[in-house]
């Protein structure tokens, strides 16, 4: 692929014309022919795919290797394709074919064969080519563990890879498999790790009393951990509302066929390849209980969506505070001292950038925009078949990576070293004009307001105020000005 | 009121100005003082409200009658100060105030006091102003019932009606109450019957075959009642889905006062008033586990209106359907025969235009964009208070209002009288070259390819051609071709 | 209208049907017969609006009272109505029935007759029974003032009022009237006075020179001056933005009738009308280049309603910063002093909640919404019209009104009362330790670097550690970190 | 970069940590030392990057390779540092190391050294680390070009490459430049040959004349040009829109510095580098007459990201229309014929998917998710510097390529092939009843909705049923009749 890299790199923004004739100039590219019901057509020698992926990529140049079908997707048409074999062959698929597909299948679920997938995402809107590309690539791959040649089509495409199935019922289920494999797998741990992270930063800070801030004024107090642990909440909270997405991403399309009867297939089909797809993945993976909605609609995913946009919803807010209270060094709120993980300023110490909230805060932002593509697309079906399937698959993989990279990223190279500037706290704590609540029962409401005022008016601390005005003597004071009694109902 | 609204209106959009000063120039309306701690200010005598309320309406002119705090806020308020009250003489209030301030609290909630609530959504970002509403009509109202003037405040808006509160915590929860009231009384109750009325339609049209569409092309053959089990399914799921959403809906604020410390409160407090909430609403709410969250953040709401948006997407596919097969008479689809409301054209019988699709529609993508404004408000927090309290709150109850309203009317006036047109359903069903791959397994791929490009190229039916290329009988033909046998997976 | 405000209110958040038969079952209310194509209907006796009217009233009972089609469009159907009298009388209209049209379009242009349209925007989506109504209450009104009875039909609503018209071109006209108007009206001279309040800031501040703050971090200093000149900008930018999207906003589609073609109409019609609304509003409105557009499509809805995102993406970060550089009093960045127009705490002074901050920016949150909806509005006609008209029409509307009236509000009540606190902003400046970079030149680099670590460290000024490391006396210190030096390119 | 694309591939979805440690346990891959104020650290040495490049590439392991910061991001870093060292020139940089710099920025300009830039968008949100990625990759590239080895700083990335520059300002105006050359070179060129095409269909199709549909329902005809024309205006006015804001993306930040104040640069500096950008792009840019504006926000971004929306829409609604139009072969409307590119389906002929229609649908709702996404991230900064800057930047890159490309797909595989099926139309036209208007002036309203009744419930045609009920002779009809006198207004 050296020669096709190159030479789309280099006429990325560009046409890209230039890109298929280079396959037909070069004399260093060697070709084979292939043929699909539209007649032959030339493919590279090296690759495995056949006509109709090389149909795709010559049809549809748009953004280039960027726009590549996302792995996992990729990697979940292995999987498919592996289980479908081993249950035709129950149906009675020859099972030196079924066996070479399985283990053709295998290799592509492997990550192996990636760069045998160069379709990009922007193709037909059912996925069809990017199932005729795992056909191909598969039937070409099986062929040749069976001693025979490419383009051969001992193992045949359609006939053996795809039998039983159809696009309209495998892209849905990769698009399921894919999903539920990255939040198992990669989503849940990070964000469990990233409320683990908050969790004992919230025990640590715990009795650290700090002012407490609404409408960015200053407020009654708190503690350092009890605002630790509003955030740990919303992790927490967050991954509860992916997790109730999950019985409807388990369900798989597989056995609808064309336009979800499941016409061409056996009964009982739909059941057991969802059940080796389980098996396979260690997910408890179900067919869908009405086909006709998991081929029209992608509802799942648009669920999905929604509950990674609250996730960025909450880690916005989460990320933000924390940039907001490490400002500074010195003109800025500097409550928290941030890790400082790479040059901020080459001459100014203690300008710690918030480089990850701000990393992550952008994964946010990109993540709520996903889900208004992924929104779209899902209420633009039409009859049968949804035709966005790759537009919405690819979008929340991407929000699912981003948001679990970035919230990794987030925890290990932020959170975890958040330290507490407890003097800087301290300091603000103490100048504050809101403990003068304490004084009420005291003093009375109208004395506390006159302290509060004279204080606020002079720039001096409550305490020289009320000694000033003579309410009461320094040692009430410090007995009633206790902000630890500020933290919580009374008994 | 009339005086206000009549002056409202005229200036609506012009400078409001005017209107301000109306109060003070007319001759009509009498005022009396009411004061607060900025000082004295003249409120119109027939009104229950004070100094803060007429404060905010003075400093806030945005948007104009229309966009008065919803009416579910309000009555959210009645619910809760009654329950306040009732809790607050377990903590010592002086029980004929705590009586009275009931008994103003279910008028408010019984939507009796409506016009006393002249606040726009756009003010404050804590809704602290509508809370401060509450507080000044209902101490005025109970006042009242004592036997006092207004303006007296023998019942003190702050020291009676908002005791152990603040805005930072009976807002957020009014916005729960309010929203898991409509979600209960009025959505799901409403959904629920859309879902009824597509599964009947679903059982009636079982036995009615018809042409798939896939990509919008002809696909291979399904039930008109299958379809409509799609339909059924998306809305089932959807009502899943926004029930899911219901645990963290039920959690309430009340008791977390300014940070969420529950500084002022008594231990026990917040789970007092969530059980008389509970028992005043007949819903599960119970106090929030994490009142630090409660208060900075509105999750809860993102993740509702998340649901509220895929049910959306999921409304627009159904809708969207419904109109093209309905389309026609003569030069669309015309396989559904829609209810006739209203006269589509005056001249042109059987053009039925699909305006409860469109209404729906409509709504649909309305709710998509409160989705974006909840999502970005939600994200946009600070510290211990989000200050998006207002519009989170009326955007969600906005869409939750319509979406309910507009499934109510599809339901009403579009499918519980849609009709299947039988004859065009046959018609195209017969017409269609998809049946042409019943042939394969008798006269062989290669000859029913043939049969299908003839009768495509001459306009022919699949019948004429094959008899006229002579690869089958007529007998055999309709022995084959029966789209009875290609709707579900064979034995 | 008091009868039906009154039990819409009460009906309001359940069920509607009841508004309905309160029509009939009130012995308070009498009621008139009134017919369309579609057989006779109840209409109360005090309406004028008739057949159609009250049809889609019974259809689309959806959000009640507070979801009526806006003001602005109510409006501009009195211009339109009357417009098309007059350009219909050149084409033969009788002029004694003309001019009774024009006489009663006008009081509708008024806002005279606002409680004649009772319909809401959630109807059909091309908006033809908003249009009827227009024609409904005008022809009655125009009868009544010619001596004749309402329902009587001496001028007719098809015949006369709505002649050589279709809700198809009128309904996009009136939205481009209605738009065009509230810009040209409201919403510039709005945005303008605020670009003029906060120009004047940064004429006032324009002296202090502030620290600087990049990632939240202590960066170079400017002048306060220099920041608001930034917001300044971002304001005019924001109306030239809008201002760009007006050539396409005068274009109207009258003329265009059923489907663009024009059928029914005269030649030149289309291009007497423009001319007759371009003089009846004084705005610079042409016929549309090509009425298919006009129809099919609202993409001009979609651009302006970008621009107005675009302002609302400025006023954010305006908004955003004005309350951060607020914050405090005490324990925030303190640098300026907004105005206190409400109590932000009872007790403590200087708690100035930043609430015209908060009304803002809740209504630019709502603004990116309302694009959301517009644009699936927009991407979603079929063929000839776009059906989501009332929708994107009252959407955008809303957003103007909005928009408008909250920059106003924070023009008034905010940014025009802003004082810099130049004691605090002073102090953070100097105590920064970002002016260290003007030691560099003197002292070299390391040294530089030196100095800023043990003052970090220390918690020291820069100056009393450079003394203390020897490496520049105090005469110097103070000849060399002169922030006025600072804050543009050298010579 | 081999073993680097390798191991991340493998690692793709699971940790990436493996990915760092494969530099430092490789035998294959040799390192040296590079350094910066944070001290030393191993880069590969076959990479040009530098100390901080390497920092970040571990700190920020987000997404993976797909994630890069995009091409015309590194290239416009190109043009920008050859025209800094250029101006550099001017104002005192030692010439030798000046040419130097500018033939290594050249290269990367031309997308030579695209592999020296590995990170990703999800940085630090100025983007400073992928500023200094180019300082250093040129200032090694630039000393080996004259004779000095890597790492050795002979020509040094800040003091020689970044000299007057910071990334605060470089970081804009490459985005600037990115986007505006994007925009000149691919976008408008693609759109401007849709525009074309579409128009030279709408001449083609100009005698066509077919039914028009309204509410998906039968309307008044039309001709096929006049719908193309409707088409063909969009996307005009969509290039005007995305030039309209070509003004405010002209601007460029260079010479802002840190916080928009210019220090450390000199007068004329940032002028005279607009210049040289503009000379070597041959595009207008001129310097941003307000800095502050220029570095805190992106709005010129969002406005930009806002006509692609619009666009978007534009395209959405013709793609959809082309689909149903083309929509059957048998079952649909079926009055376009789309070239087909690839098997539709294996067996049935006529079944041509929609396949571009798919993809550009795909690619629009992405573009209008994009523009949340930007949406959220323009509203977003703080203070004198916004932190979204990468995710805004290639946010609207992706949008602006894949729009490019979609369209021009489009338009070669799918517009410029499209026929009208002229019997198709011909016989949907004839059959429909909306004809019947032309009867009205001759035989009378009543009876025409007779004849139309009629013809409705027999399922006859207009014809027959006049005749059958004696209202006219055959002459009179045909001679009525006459779609061709429909399809405008009348003299």
């Amino acid at each position: 692929m050296a020669l096709l890299t190159a030479s789309r790199r280099i006429s990325s923004s560009t046409s890209a014309t230039t890109l298929r004739y280079a396959y037909f100039r070069s004399f260093l590219t060697a070709f084979r022919e292939e043929r699909d019901t539209f007649g032959p057509i030339q493919v590279p020698s090296d690759k495995l795919w056949g006509a109709q992926t090389q149909r795709s990529l010559q049809n549809f140049d748009i953004g280039g290797e960027r726009e590549q079908m996302p792995e996992p997707i990729i990697r979940a048409f292995g999987v498919l394709k592996k289980c479908a074999a081993k249950v035709n062959m129950d149906y009675g698929l020859d099972p030196t074919i079924g066996k070479a597909i399985m283990q053709a299948a295998q290799e592509v679920s492997e990550g192996k064969l990636n760069d045998q997938f160069p379709l990009v995402i922007w193709q037909t809107g059912s996925g069809t080519q990017s199932n005729m590309n795992a056909n191909e690539v598969i039937a070409n791959r099986a062929s040749e563990i069976l001693g025979h040649k490419r383009g051969e089509k001992f193992v045949h495409p359609n006939d053996h890879v795809n039998r039983s199935q159809s696009s309209n019922d495998t892209f849905p289920t990769v698009m399921h498999i894919a999903s539920a494999v990255e939040i198992n797998s990669s989503f849940i741990p990070k964000l469990k790790q990233l409320q683990t992270s908050l969790e004992s930063k919230s025990f640590e800070f715990k009795d650290i009393i700090k002012i407490g801030r609404t409408h960015t004024q200053d407020a009654t107090p708190l503690t350092l951990g009890q605002e630790f642990s509003g955030y740990t909440t919303q992790v927490k909270y967050g991954l509860d509302r992916v997790m109730c997405t999950l019985p409807r991403m388990y369900q798989l399309a597989q056995g609808g066929t064309a336009v979800g009867t499941g016409l061409n297939t056996k009964k009982g089909f739909d059941v057991k390849i969802a059940n080796a797809v389980a098996e396979e993945t260690n997910l408890p993976f179900i067919t869908a209980e009405n086909k006709f909605e998991a081929l029209a609609a992608h509802d799942a995913f648009v669920e999905t969506s929604g509950a990674l946009n609250t996730v960025s919803v909450s880690l916005m807010k989460i990320a933000n505070d924390i940039r907001l209270l490490g400002s500074g060094p010195r003109c800025g709120l500097g409550e928290l001292i941030l890790p400082e993980n790479e040059p901020g300023s080459s001459i100014m110490p203690g300008k710690v950038n918030p480089t990850q909230c701000e990393a992550l805060t952008m994964v946010c932002a990109q993540v709520m925009g996903n889900h208004v593509a992924i929104t779209v697309g899902g209420s633009n079906g039409h009859f049968e078949l949804n035709v966005y399937k790759p537009m919405i698959a690819s979008g929340l993989l991407r929000s699912l990576r981003l948001l679990g990279d970035a919230s990794a990223s987030f925890e290990k190279n932020c959170v975890r070293g958040i330290q507490a500037n407890r003097e800087r706290i301290s300091k603000l704590l103490h100048e504050s004009l809101m403990l003068v609540t304490s004084l009420n029962p005291k003093i009375g409401y109208d004395n506390a307001a006159a302290v509060a005022k004279k204080a606020h008016k002079e720039g001096s601390t409550l305490k020289d105020a009320a000694l000033m005005l003579g309410v009461l003597t320094s040692e009430e004071f410090d007995q009633l000005v206790v902000p630890e009694k500020m933290i919580g109902p009374s008994d």
